[in-house]
């Protein structure tokens, strides 16, 4: 390495070590904002957070560190891989803020969480014109955002997509939905015709939260989440945080007469935290993690939640501990019944809590809505009349409410394309998995509750490259094909076949 | 005001405006410290909060910042009142700080930071060894703090006192703590001669922790603690924190076996935090909020738990709410026989578990540890066997182990000078007390629940005042009296004279 582009590296990852401690400051207020915060401090908190993170972009983007990251793009043969993979993604961020100002960024930053407040207020109220000017906000910073980039795509929407999934855009979606939504309505159209009733009257049984909180923190153990580096408390919509490279941090929401609920969003979250847990050491040393796609990592946790987490052999290793805790409650319950009960299918309104059949056509409809809202083909003021219509479509089912409607997810108030990653992040498993069960007995693993051997094979094939790789490259990698609906197709029609006896 | 005057104002208070978003950060993160943030975590999150805590300090020292103190000191007679207070305060602390360079600050923060993380560690495995090298390096940047200052008092001990109690000093303190002193231990010996049996059985039951969860937002709501500008959660000690204008936090600790234990932490922090909610909004306006005292502060916190939370009314008004949760573990316990056991006395290990009564005499023997600490008189690693012995001398009990001895209290890892304040506490209130009797109904108001009439006296006579007054013009102002344990004791003499038939 020439003695310059030493320096510059030098200069640079000295800026980046004082910005990590600006990010790992904007991580804490961030979380705290979506848990702790009482109401009446949220818009004082959230303006302490826009001028940290106006703070981070003038550091990030000073003139200096501009001209550092260009000279070491254009010197970036002599450098070490991961100093090479670092250089890459701050360039690719040069291109796309080049010509943003700090004031510019202040502004954008001040309107997101603007958005988050009102959504936050607007489904309280369950009443969407709370948020419908946000909405539009929202929308207007994301088209100047990309109106300012100089390695914009040429169609709009395609940016933004290319934001959570590299190189993932319409026309692999397109094609990708295409499948999935056909393979899925004949698979519902078959379980609809199915004779095989599955019971669910417990489902809404009340189950005490202080019960329910005892067996998230069984669950999370149970699944190889490491306290010592985590947390877990409560908000409106489950999320995870990656505060710092020892602290992953889970959230859950608990309903009494939904124990369900939190099962599933506490094994979902967690299984994003286990992945936060796992990336490797050198990963933050060069200051690339956080480098992992949304599909990527969408399709770890619902590798945890579904593949895993609503297995017949999940169920029954949990079971006893169910029991213990929720006797009272479901004692009456076998576990053949608890098995087809987390899994029965029924086309409902909000995706977090659907079964993994109607998911798919949950994402289809924010996929369609995202197209449309980008295009400029809606209206926002449209927004919940679409969105309703496209429910009674796909799903037969009429939202009553923007709450249980267009309101029920946070994502909007934060921008556009991150829905699909949830679709793409159920096929990358179903085709990981398939990897997975050549190399161990996956399903005798879960049986046996021996997570350290899943974990250990997610740790070395999963998780070790996904900082570096594009999605596109790492699933070759890993499976040595490319991106397919197949095998997750086919994943649910073994499983539902034997469960519906179709 | 002359246009310099103006400029030079303005110009400070854009700047403070700036710090209140670091002091807010600060605040945000010093909370998540000590509730949510994981054991693997902290450390890096100390680091953190160093570096913003040294960010905020070369802001509020820079040579402008200095030169617009100076300047608005020398003529802050022609500033408005609240103005003038702020600048004798900024006056003060640039005396304090003029020396002090940032790197020097940044030693310090990491330093008590580090302190934190040691004492937290020592307490767990109830070994002062690790915690010993912490405290000494906490005296000693005290010493070198002290040295630094232009405007320091002769006496370094005195120096801490001012900080927690501006102008109470040790030859205030010494007379105090004499006349205390000597009326608590007439009074114990008087107890430990009555016959009275008061029952306690009942003290130790196992009540659990939801149901405990349960009865704190009780209390604080009731008490008239706003949870739409609050919020409560769990810590290893118990504090209130002024995260914001909108956000005092209060925070507690459960112990399944000791129900008392919480419920006396959530009414005393629960006593801070309406006093900081309470506090005028134009204090805030003018950054003079935070000026109140330690000894005020805990003034107030010990009339909500003491004074009001452990009389006969309180436990009258709270003993059916108390019956509904716990009923199953405590329904055999009578109105009486509960108030007569949150008045137990019984001298104690721990402080924040101690009786009224006893309870000063835990702060004696703070008192005269931190006189021996500060004046060299022993040795760092002779604290805990002086401890010991103090413990055996003044209340006749002898610490097993450092977990409940010397390491008992968080406060020395953050240095010395503020356990004064918590009898003076008791001192101030029994004499404002007196004077509120005067206005309104107290013991009535208790009865009836009346937190509205109560918290209405105490926001105009005690609130109202507390961050432009010094500690002594303030009580002088609101009793016409100067400092005395008089009213404390005979207001310990009457209760106790009642309930133990003396």
């Amino acid at each position: 390495m020439e003695n310059l582009t030493k320096e510059k590296l030098d200069y640079l990852k000295s800026n980046l070590a004082t910005l990590k401690k600006y990010y790992h400051a904007l991580g804490i207020m961030s979380f705290d904002f979506e848990t702790c915060a009482p109401r009446d401090a949220r818009e004082e908190e959230a303006e302490t957070m826009s001028f940290f993170s106006n703070e981070a972009f003038k550091i990030a983007t000073s003139d200096e560190m501009k001209k550092a990251t260009v000279y070491l793009y254009e010197h970036r043969d002599e450098l070490e891989p991961l100093d090479k993979v670092l250089v890459n993604y701050l360039y690719d961020d040069y291109l796309k803020t080049k010509n943003v100002t700090p004031e510019t960024q202040l502004r954008w930053a001040q309107i997101g969480n603007k958005a988050y407040i009102d959504w936050h207020e607007a489904k309280e109220k369950s009443d969407f014109s709370v948020f419908e000017k946000s909405l539009g906000d929202v929308l207007q910073i994301s088209k100047e955002d990309v109106s300012l980039r100089e390695n914009a795509l040429p169609d709009f929407y395609d940016n933004l997509l290319d934001d959570c999934e590299k190189g993932v855009l319409t026309k692999d979606l397109d094609a990708f939905f295409d499948e999935l939504k056909a393979g899925l309505i004949d698979l519902i159209g078959r379980i609809k015709r199915s004779k095989h009733i599955i019971r669910t009257d417990f489902l809404t049984r009340k189950v005490p939260i202080y019960k329910q909180e005892q067996f998230s923190r069984y669950l999370l153990e149970l699944n190889g989440y490491d306290f010592s580096k985590g947390y877990i408390t409560t908000t409106e919509h489950p999320f995870t945080s990656p505060v710092a490279e020892n602290d992953a941090r889970v959230t859950t929401h608990y309903y009494e007469d939904m124990f369900l609920s939190n099962v599933y969003s506490v094994i979902h979250e967690g299984g994003h935290a286990i992945f936060m847990q796992n990336e490797p050491a050198e990963d933050h040393a060069h200051f690339i993690n956080d480098h992992v796609s949304n599909g990527m990592h969408e399709s770890v946790s619902r590798f945890y939640e579904s593949v895993i987490g609503r297995s017949e052999e999940y169920i029954r290793l949990i079971y006893p501990k169910l029991m213990e805790l929720f006797g009272d409650e479901l004692g009456d319950v076998s576990e053949r019944e608890l098995y087809e009960a987390v899994n029965v299918v029924t086309p409902s309104l909000i995706r977090t809590e659907a079964d993994e059949v109607t998911y798919g056509l949950h994402v289809v409809i924010r996929y369609e809505m995202e197209k449309l809202i980008c295009s400029g083909k809606i209206k926002i003021s449209d927004v919940p009349k679409k969105w309703n219509e496209l429910y009674t479509e796909y799903l037969g089912v009429t939202p009553d409410s923007d709450k249980t409607g267009v309101l029920q997810d946070v994502h909007w108030s934060g921008g556009f394309g991150y829905f699909p990653s949830y679709a793409l992040g159920n096929a990358y498993n179903a085709m990981y998995v398939k990897e997975m069960s050549k190399d161990i007995d996956f399903k005798g693993a879960i049986a046996r509750g021996d997570f350290a051997l899943i974990n250990g094979w997610m740790k070395e094939h999963v998780f070790k490259k996904a900082n570096v790789l594009t999605p596109k490259k790492w699933l070759a990698d890993l499976t040595g094909r490319s991106l397919t609906a197949k095998d997750f197709l086919e994943y649910l029609n073994e499983k539902y076949t034997n469960i519906y006896e179709l």
